[in-house]
């Protein structure tokens, strides 16, 4: 027989709303992350009035609710892990409202969040924020979770650009957070605790995002250095010349050959590390901050530079960039995705530590990501059904984690804690601090029907990567 | 005889930072607000230690307790409105940290903020909110009202450039929030949602701050115009053209008139509304924003153009600016100072509304502010010992409130909610939403003694400035 919330959802959404097909709830049950668990329902909804009606239904029947935008998340967000229902907001119409006077936009959960930046543009506005996934993935997601990306070294990530929220509170209620203005200190700043929150205190149903000019010019640069330490150096000496680009990204001898291999992109194969930034602006200014980038890296004995001339030979180059993810997935079965974050200046140390615990799990590690903010991504490249690899995989990401936050860093820099760091927030934030946001969850979502299983551990609960 | 509450801070912090004089009581008893409170004793601390023992001892005998930096607090923060402690915090040692590598600064509560600006630019580096008080308010007092200032346009205000924080919650455990890295996804953002909290959620005792390159040059230009209209145009082309100017501020006629009478500084008498901007960036840059600028405003019929060539030709406009504060406080006895905030583009309808606000109820309103963001600064100056025209300027004051909500805008840009504006919340973000934020302040501090009586209204709370 039929649960009774599922009965209560269909008559309240319609029949087609509330999908129970085993076909369809496996294609809910698994996110960018790892694991997999099947939803009882997964509930289709368009309007802040229909996600009240869900939570309300859900509360009543004790049902969990996990939102979901197009799963792309690599950190479990999306994943129903006490079953109930996945919330799938991927259907709701895209909409995006440009107020150009304001430098606002007004959007809609489901949209994507590269419609996003093209809509805009149009205005000759940006919105900063451009997670790798941007062109998949929503921009309800990407609130959830505070996506940063490559530009978070110059402009920020999602939240410095969210003004006003609606949100549905777990108890179904439609509530509006901050609002259309820049500056607003009405009350408790509820917009910021929601984004990022992971799902685990509400539903976003329609988001206020501020946008800036669109800088006039930008220019790519290329650098490939022989040693990780004058990369590192370089990313350092860059960083206070009083320069500030706008992406610097940086990435490993094996992530080059890997793209190399997967789709041959002209990236300087015999480097051990190579820098890809890009500076914005003004175009006279840029050609005054190419230059003194040229002479840092002259200096700091770069093995090869590339100043792209055209438009399409940079996008090549961030193409490739890209391309990093999907190319390394191939090496092997298994990737587990890591985002641990340091202080700049410890970028170096934290690639020394990474090279050492590659060494001491004899796993297959691999580097890149977002150098100018410290947001390195490590990889490990495994194979799940290989218990005794899977263990050593496990013991190496606790020391990444511990090695972050041992130079000043943090367990997430971008991904999200979920439902596979959430063991390791104690380390990070202590007792007393984890304990201050539990009272948060616990005052707003009495039931526990919001996203259960994120982000809190279970007392005992460890991370898991083997299937035991 | 003694409270055992006083007795037992005096054997903790030791006797002489446990003031109870009168003469002590009574100088702690204000602020840059409206209304007198005395508290019972004023307790000085200087390390989170003592802050935590202080709250230990506040919650064991149910005492509230009022944190407070300067007192210079335009929305009455510091205030002990229900007697008990005052919290003093600006004996506290200042102490600014730059670790330029990694672009931020630690400081204690204690440091002034201009102090932070002073220190950081020695480095080549800015922090960049501005609040008019910098030279007189501390960062400890910044961080509880999330300060503003001219250059919120461009670089938007204190809580974006506060990354981590050390907090001393209601019930005295020491805990720390975010971190030293920019991009920090580890948990619910209680960075975040403790600055701008006006004191109720704890006591900030050392904050992360985020530094940026200081801007190469920087370029000032004043503007006068023979109407509000034609001012607002020029407002609105302006921040549309695709220049963001680091500043935007916006001075009334009466203003003008004011600063004039009470140290003349060059402010164009004769012109209905001034604008002073500011640009920074490179000097190839500014020279071109400055020339678009200029443009903008002769087509706009602008009356009155200066660009001063000289650094000391800036700073003057720029204190003639500051003056405008002090200036207008002379006109009349008492100034009601509010901060009532809109969309960028509703600004000319907001100058329009408060100038029909000033003929219904007779009252004298002038208008200057950050124009560029939409904070405008409505300033009443009345004489608080005229009882019937203090009941005209609450109704006043009530109706600024509603205009600004009914244009998309917010009570409170940069000053806080406090004790004045705390009837009003839920007009603009709905009982639901007051509710969310009254669930956290409960979970965090059952007891309300962490400063109670602040942004959240008693039941049947109303806007009282007269002294009935």
């Amino acid at each position: 027989m039929e649960a009774k919330w599922i009965t209560a959802l269909k008559s309240t959404l319609g029949e087609k709303y509330v999908r129970t097909a085993v076909v369809d709830r496996h294609s809910y049950s698994y996110d960018g992350s790892f694991g997999e668990y099947v939803p009882e329902a997964v509930v289709q909804v368009a309007s802040a009035r229909q996600v009240s009606e869900v939570m309300k239904i859900a509360n009543h029947y004790r049902v969990p609710v996990t939102p979901r935008g197009q799963g792309t998340c690599l950190s479990g967000g999306p994943l129903p892990v006490y079953g109930g229902m996945v919330l799938d907001t991927s259907q709701w119409p895209a909409s995006i409202e440009v107020y150009a006077d304001d430098l606002i936009a007004e959007v809609s959960p489901g949209t994507l969040t590269s419609a996003i930046h093209q809509e805009v543009e149009a205005y000759g506005l940006m919105y900063p924020p451009d997670p790798s996934s941007a062109h998949v993935s929503t921009i309800g997601g990407n609130l959830a979770e505070n996506s940063g990306g490559p530009r978070g070294l110059k402009y920020g990530v999602t939240k410095d650009y969210v003004i006003g929220l609606e949100v549905v509170t777990p108890e179904g209620e439609i509530t509006r957070t901050g609002g259309r203005t820049i500056k607003n200190v009405t009350g408790l700043d509820i917009t910021k605790l929601i984004v990022g929150s992971e799902g685990v205190l509400g539903v976003i149903t329609s988001a206020t995002l501020k946008l800036i000019p669109k800088p006039k010019a930008v220019q790519t640069i290329m650098v490939a250095f022989a040693s990780m330490e004058t990369a590192g150096r370089a990313i350092s000496t860059t960083l206070t010349s009083g320069i500030l680009p706008s992406k610097m990204e940086f990435i490993d001898h094996a992530c080059v050959q890997a793209v190399e291999a997967y789709e041959p992109s002209g990236l300087p194969q015999d480097a051990e590390a190579v820098l890809i930034m890009e500076l914005d602006g003004h175009e006279e200014t840029l050609d005054k901050e190419l230059q003194e980038i040229l002479t840092i890296m002259k200096q700091l004995e770069a093995t090869a530079v590339q100043v792209p001339e055209t438009a399409e030979a940079a996008a090549r180059i961030w193409k490739a960039r890209k391309m990093v993810s999907p190319a390394i997935a191939t090496i092997k079965p298994t990737k587990v995705s890591e985002d641990a974050t340091v202080p700049r200046s410890q970028i170096p140390l934290m690639m020394k530590k990474l090279g050492e615990i590659r060494e001491k799990y004899e796993i297959n590690l691999v580097v890149f990501g977002h150098a100018g903010d410290g947001n390195l991504h490590p990889n490990i490249l495994c194979d799940e059904r290989d218990q005794a690899e899977m263990k050593r995989v496990e013991k190496a990401v606790e020391d990444i984690f511990q090695a972050a936050i041992d130079l000043g860093g943090t367990l997430s820099g971008e991904h999200g804690i979920g439902t596979m760091k959430s063991p390791f927030m104690e380390n990070e934030i202590g007792i007393a601090g984890v304990d201050l946001m539990k009272r948060i969850k616990q005052s707003w979502d009495p039931n526990n029907i919001m996203n259960p299983g994120k982000i809190f551990a279970e007392p005992g609960q460890r991370l898991v990567l083997s299937r035991e």
